[in-house]
């Protein structure tokens, strides 16, 4: 799957600096990523508490939310994604996920019900969660980074459900 | 207009405390109100940008979003709204909005695309927003207590929303 439409519309400068400042907040939170990344998620449902309803093992499940194991998975593919995208950015100018992947989590995202709005409450979650997580290291250039790694992420994942919305 | 539907469905204990609590609240902040409300949207955006694409007077604006004397306006109102709403449900046990006012403001909200997630991500902006400008009198029941009003606010809202678009 290629970068998608929102995020080849703007320029991409992403550089071995912002590659740098993605990987060097990540190397700090890495031993405590699960738990970070479950604060991400937690920080998601504080803003939007319906968007917990989206998920199906959030709905079907009698787990107080901290302890589902599956929110604790989601959360750091989520997490783990964005950062290897900062990655891909650098080294290819786009981000790309494996087409079996991507088909995949265009059909879970679409199926969810899954909308813009949602992914603005996830990017904003993310970056306040990491601001938190490494605040002697946060700076306007690595929100940037991070964000910019997240935007074109979500593009490609937007752009796949658009593909897989309108093929069917 | 009465308190709707989500609003009635829970248990109102709204008494003079939590009213108090809002009341002593919004007396701090009195003076820099409408600095806190303009910020408070603000909050608003840097959570979800597209929901400044639902204020027709954002979209047709060349001036600074910041600047602009309808979203100050329109900040405001909502403020005080969710404030007095606090003072009826300590009053009357409900929410009511004058019946012309709410006709149109749920109007507007209909036309605009408001959702269900933008009352959420508007409830949190607050909150937080509140947070931060008087941090020292900030506490859980302080919280409760604004996050009740304005649930109640919303509720009634949504519920004339609901009429007006089941009825057109």
């Amino acid at each position: 799957m290629e970068a998608a439409s929102e995020g080849e519309s703007r320029a991409i400068a992403f550089g071995e600096e912002q590659e740098a400042l993605v990987v060097r907040s990540w190397n700090a939170m890495r031993k405590d990523a699960a738990d970070i990344a479950l604060k991400f998620f937690l920080r998601v449902f504080e803003i939007a508490p319906s968007a917990a309803r989206l998920f199906s093992f959030l709905r079907d499940s009698n787990v107080p939310v901290d302890k589902n194991p599956k929110l604790k998975s989601h959360a750091m593919s989520v997490f783990t994604m964005v950062c290897e995208s900062a990655t891909q950015l650098r080294k290819k100018g786009k981000v790309s996920v494996r087409e079996t992947t991507s088909k995949k989590l265009a059909g879970t995202h679409l199926k969810a019900g899954v909308i813009d709005e949602h992914f603005e409450v996830v990017r904003f979650a993310l970056l306040d969660t990491i601001k938190h997580a490494v605040p002697a290291m946060w700076c306007p250039e690595m929100s940037a980074a991070w964000g910019e790694a997240y935007d074109h992420l979500a593009a490609a994942l937007k752009e796949e459900m658009r593909l897989l919305s309108s093929s069917s």
